[in-house]
């Protein structure tokens, strides 16, 4: 195994100390291991907060900031956070308007957000709607799942939540933006490589130098099955084909266009990743998908994993808007 | 070797395709291999323009916008571009108020800048200054090298000066600015694995699994030694060290501290490099350099290579306003 790290039992809470370092703008306590925004909770806003296991960076803690969330929660790698850290960062964001959960459908993580929501509840009277993502389409169940993975709409639905939090709408409505990006959201992922987690030591798992894992969800779980290695043109067929066959992304009344999100799992460069943008792009031309808006760049990785994932997103005009509205974070950036 | 893309041949003009593709506030002239801004160049406005070999991305194209460069020319993988792209680009972003040639310290990049900024000058008029980065302190000189090689202080001089040059700073000043930035900046890298270029279709040389490389260059050009993996704190010992002995940090007048620039060589991920930086930041602190600003992230890559480089930068008043100045490019981006 080779990584920049001290002991692995430390690499969370040491990678969160250098992020309390490089970002002034960012709370980070690292005995719960959450991150804020230094300047605590806006009066009157909605609270919006996501977590899960470390490992996904720049997920979730380089989301944190005016116009995206209010407080990430790191549990141990691949790990989801316990019910006190959640009800910790919960409390600490609301500022009587309510908390909004991003989850991403991991058995522990909704377990643990959900007790951590009632817990919240009856003890605080803090009100918490949790919204559960799941754009995976490779698989109906996984390693650590029941139903569909989580994956890349967890991004932008913390993205556009973010802004609808940011200008003012209430609880129920918050939670209905997570709703309808998580509906109109699907995503496929593939590894070229196998991620290492830091206190294993070793490769999750297997891949032989001649072949690749279509469908891989973001923790080294199976995908739908192994192939050679092939183009990048007949990767981003594999990737998108499944998307375009589980949900209609070229029609339908109020549909203005998709965003395209083509993602890093970690040890993919950016060179690569703008060549299979363009072979996405090339596709759903063809498709007859309009793409109003892109992303491109390892924004929910796996560790040290090579490879890609693709997401797209119907939107209409409120989500465009929501899009392209100011937001100051580590990871997402813009119009500020 | 396990990438994303087509033929080896095709990597650098597809990857542009798809940057194109994702980036509509940029124009892309596929043929000659260089990123613009959609709008043209700005009247009055000193150019500002850098390339080298593709490979390093985001660098140089993804700087391309407002606040930062006005073009970027590609060259092959590891290979510096032609005199003829330069050269076109160079007219195409002269607005009358001359051009700034930010260029990294490789043998092939400085005469192809230097004889496109010949012909540039007898041929069109057209009023060019080159400025040379050779911050890496690792070695002296080196296998594409006479002398000291260029590596991260390049992302801050190109920051810096594009801020100089959008605010209306006239030819001599933004090419002051990349020479004060160079003169201030030291950078030193390291590597845990080689990386792959395309068209070899192997790594670059043999690591052990045990071992790493200190002082790596952007190209897997060998660095100073190897030595037995060891933990992030000494790795950061091993890059802050020579830095310091090669350059006062600490005082001097008009000293007003440093930008510290963690920078991932492109398959380490950002859990990695916050960790880095974590580490960089104690240390600093115990030596007695201010740290005013910060970057973490791979911003100049050397393909899949796993590592991290630090890059120390001196800044007065005027840096640390050129640098919080609005940028907008796919790569740097805020304050917009």
């Amino acid at each position: 195994m080779k990584k920049l790290m001290n002991a692995p039992a430390d690499i969370v809470v040491e990678s969160l100390r250098g992020m309390a370092a490089a970002h002034p703008e960012l709370r980070v306590d690292l005995a719960h291991r959450i991150v804020y925004r230094a300047g605590g909770p806006v009066p009157g806003k909605v609270g919006l907060i996501s977590g899960g296991g470390a490992g996904h960076e720049p997920l979730h803690g380089g989301f944190v900031g005016p116009g995206m969330l209010d407080a990430a929660i790191a549990g141990e790698v691949f790990t989801s956070p316990v019910p006190d850290q959640i009800l910790e960062a919960t409390k600490n964001v609301d500022a009587g308007a309510g908390v909004v959960h991003i989850v991403k459908n991991y058995t522990g993580d909704v377990m643990n957000f959900e007790m951590a929501a009632e817990i919240a509840a009856a003890e605080t009277g803090v009100e918490v709607v949790s919204v559960i993502t799941d754009d995976d389409v490779a698989v109906q169940d996984s390693l650590y799942t029941a139903g569909r993975r989580g994956v890349g709409v967890t991004v932008l639905a913390e993205k556009l939540a973010g802004a609808a939090a940011e200008t003012g709408r209430p609880l129920a409505e918050v939670a209905e933006v997570v709703r309808k990006v998580n509906a109109g959201g699907r995503s496929m992922g593939m590894a070229l490589t196998s991620c290492t987690v830091p206190a294993a030591g070793k490769p999750t798992f297997d891949l032989p130098d001649t072949e690749m894992e279509i469908g891989i969800g973001i923790h080294g779980e199976p995908g739908r099955r192994r192939v050679p290695l092939a183009p990048a043109r007949e990767i981003a067929e594999m990737l998108v084909e499944p998307i375009l066959s589980d949900l209609d992304f070229t029609g339908g009344s109020g549909n203005d266009g998709v965003i395209a999100f083509v993602n890093g799992m970690g040890a993919t460069p950016l060179l690569e990743l703008y060549l299979m943008y363009g072979e996405v792009a090339a596709l759903l031309e063809k498709a007859g998908v309009r793409v109003v808006r892109s992303l491109v760049g390892p924004y929910i990785t796996s560790l040290d994993m090579a490879g890609c994932s693709v997401t797209l997103l119907k939107v209409d005009d409120d989500l465009v808007r929501l899009w392209d509205a100011p937001v100051q974070t580590p990871g997402l950036r813009w119009g500020v």
